[in-house]
Order: C-alpha cells, then structure tokens, then sequence
C-alpha cells in the first residue's frame, strides 16, 4: 500500500481541507484502516500564485518542488496540491516530481470527471466559480481546450467580482468568517442559477471556499456541483488503496 | 523562525483538527504569514492507544518515534501530538524525541495553563470528561499528581459512561455523525454541570470530539472550558514564532 502525500500551506486551510476529504472517503472503521497521509504546510517558500501568474511575483515551483522532496522522503509515493491557481502550466512547467511518486493533478481529475457527463451529439456545457485569480489567469480553459466535447462557462463581469468579493470581503466574506453569510450564500447560489440558465450539465466550485456553501449538497437547481479538492482526495485513494475508497 | 511538527493519524481528524487550531491561533493576513507546519498521518504504524494500556496490545512508541523523525527529517523544531491517550507515561517513556526537536506534551501543557487558576488557601478543583480509555487508564491524574495545588475531579460511573457513548455511539455518537446530536450535546453539558456543582472551576475537554459541542464558548455556567488541542497548538506557536500567537 502506498502513502498520500499533500502539498499544503496554499492556503494552509485548503491542505487541512484535502486531508479531510481523503479521510472523509476513506472505507475506515477504526484510525488504522486510514491510509498513511503526511502534509507539507510551508507558505514561507510558496510566493503567491496569482502574485507571480498575473504581477510578476517570484516563482512558487522551487517550494513546490522542495515540498514534494520532503513528502517523498517521508515515503508518499502519490502527491498532490489542494489549490487551484498552483495547477497553473505556467507554474507546473517548473515543478519536478521526485523519482517513485505520482503528481495527481486535481484540475486534470476534474476535468476527467466532468467529461464523464459529456453528450454525443453537442458540446456539453460546464461552469466554472472561483476567485478573479483562477478566473484571469484562465488556468481551466487552458486543461478544457484538451477536451473539445466539453465547453467551459465562466460569468463575466458583474456576477465573476461578486463571488470574487464573497470569498474575500472582509464583513462578509467566507474567508474572513470561516463561515458562510447569508449574502454569500444568496450570491453564490444566484451564480449558479446563471449558469444552469445557460445550460450547464455542471458547476466546478473552483476555490476551497465555495464548496462550504453546498455541504451535503451534490446538485443545486439540477446542476452538478463538483469540487476538486474532493475529486483530488478520491485520485488519491485511489492511486494508494483504491480498495479503501468509498 | 522554526517549524511546527505534528505526530496525526491517532486519529487521522484530531491531527488536522490541531493543526487547524494553530492556523486559527496565527496572526496571519496572508497565507505567507503562517508558520511552516509539518504533519504525518501514520496510523499503519500507529496501534491503538487504549489497547496496549489496556488489553495488552502492541506499543505505540515506536512508530510515534518514527514519525517524530521524519518530522525532523522535513524541518521540524518543535512537535507534539494531538491525542489524550498517546500522552501515557507508559507510552511517552519508550519516545525518542530527535535531537533539535523539542516535545511539547499537550498534557502538561494543559496543566500548566489550568494551574494559572489556583487559588491560596484551597486546592482548585479541575474537572475531566473523556472517553474511558483516557479516564479509567489514568492518564490526566498521573500528571496532576505534580500540582499538588490541583485536585482531579472526574464523573464515575453512569456519567462517565454516557459521556463516553455521545462520543462513540454509532447512531447519536460525535464521531459517527461528524456532528453534535441533541442528545449527546444535552448529557454532555450536564457532565460539565455536575463538575460546577462539585465546585470545579474549569472542566478540561479531553477528547477531540467533546470541543465540538461547545463552540464558540469560552466558558459554559461560569465553568471555564480548557480544551487541550488548542492549549497545546497555542504552544507549538510560543515554540516556533511567539510574536504570531493571537
């Protein structure tokens, strides 16, 4: 059996979160039925990603990589990193995986995942949510143009700012409350509702914070909600002790 | 600045539960901001607790040893773990702490800080709730034997059992539902009640599940709560980067 590695501290609650979903699907009934896990927290030598992709920041490959070093030491042979702008190509390009380890990489699971939902006859539509980072710097549509069944929706304007400023405002956002305000959740469901409208199959909840408002909720309106921090636990049950994974 | 350390997996929640706390407990306004925290989630090599106490099982010690060295191995200065039971004298003994590193041991550390309440002329009555495996091994009694100024106050029988059952039961217990039912949350607070009107001034939370009833609350009935996860996570900052610790 292998071990799970993480690459947090991008943010640090989204590793914590990741480690969490791994547990969440893991087929346990007491702690040692759980697959051996190690998780890397160190903000200190990952510089922000969409400082880098969009304002000329340094570079976080070398401590993603110095973190995957340190994983695969402890004896992870399958790795991955719970933050969506990480995922960039421009970012991954750098990064080395050391010899005997696995990278999942959670954008491509989840575009895997949502390409299951693709019809015959047309393109089938999936919507996309996340910050103005994960937006700008078009890291989805850059995975989705290796899936020409599939089309990505992303809001613009208006409605793109206001989920931006549900996850970042300061009175009122989910990361300021490590909760969910009802201004937050009425703006992010209202998002979806956008995207059902134009006739998207699924919704990717593309930054850590949004699946917080859907708990226990797999589909909304009819729409899908996928999210890849869960996507990504999943791969790596499945890459370490896939007869484990529920 | 040094880097936090945590010995997961016993079990694989309570791990991210600390390290949540320390997340929680850091002046950070960016991800950057946070101390460089390392976490192994072994429970493979990790036997039950309670069991080699108890009933004779294999000893924990030293895959504890194990994952304490490959903390150090990635960076770790200081470390602790996030389980009441792991804190055994008879456990802690066969630990091997790796030069560099230092151990911060949660119990003490709870100790101490509920020792900040003795009073002159009296002993101070401290209450415990845990499961049975924490009481009936007599863990927190071993080290409050060093306070002399302190007296242990623990439920017996039908009370120690039922709080015991709101942890484990599999239809209303905590960890079965990922949540407090009515239940468990009414019997668990006439626990801390009845140590109120035994004269206790603080009831030490000693098992990861009991906090979550209490949310938010710093004190119930004039009761002060201590909960050691986030004693000891405020420790492992006063260890690495004091100047952070809110």
């Amino acid at each position: 059996m292998g071990a799970i590695g993480i690459v947090g501290g991008v943010g640090p609650s989204a590793g914590t979160d990741l480690a969490s979903k791994v547990f969440k699907h893991t087929r346990a009934e007491k702690d040692q039925d759980h697959i051996d896990l190690y998780l890397t927290s160190c903000p200190s030598i990952i510089p922000d990603r969409t400082g880098f992709l969009l304002e000329g920041g340094d570079d976080p490959a070398p401590g993603i990589t110095a973190c995957l070093e340190k994983l695969a030491l402890c004896g992870a042979t399958a790795a991955g990193i719970g933050c969506n702008t990480a995922h960039s190509p421009e970012i991954l390009k750098s990064v080395k995986i050391p010899g005997g380890m696995t990278f999942l990489n959670m954008i491509e699971e989840t575009c895997r995942e949502v390409a299951l939902l693709s019809e015959e006859d047309r393109k089938t539509k999936i919507g996309l949510l996340g910050t103005l980072g994960t937006i700008r710097t078009g890291i989805y549509q850059q995975y989705f143009d290796n899936y020409p069944d599939l089309e990505l929706i992303v809001p613009q304007g208006d409605i793109c700012e206001a989920v931006h400023d549900c996850i970042y405002n300061k009175k009122y956002g989910i990361k300021a409350l490590s909760g969910v305000s009802k201004k937050a959740d009425s703006v992010i469901r209202n998002a979806v509702d956008w995207l059902a409208d134009r006739g998207c199959r699924a919704v990717i909840l593309g930054c850590t914070e949004l699946p917080l408002v859907f708990e226990g909720e797999d589909t909304y309106h009819g729409v899908i909600l996928s999210d890849p921090t869960d996507i990504l636990a999943k791969a790596l049950i499945r890459a370490t002790a896939p007869e484990k994974l529920i």
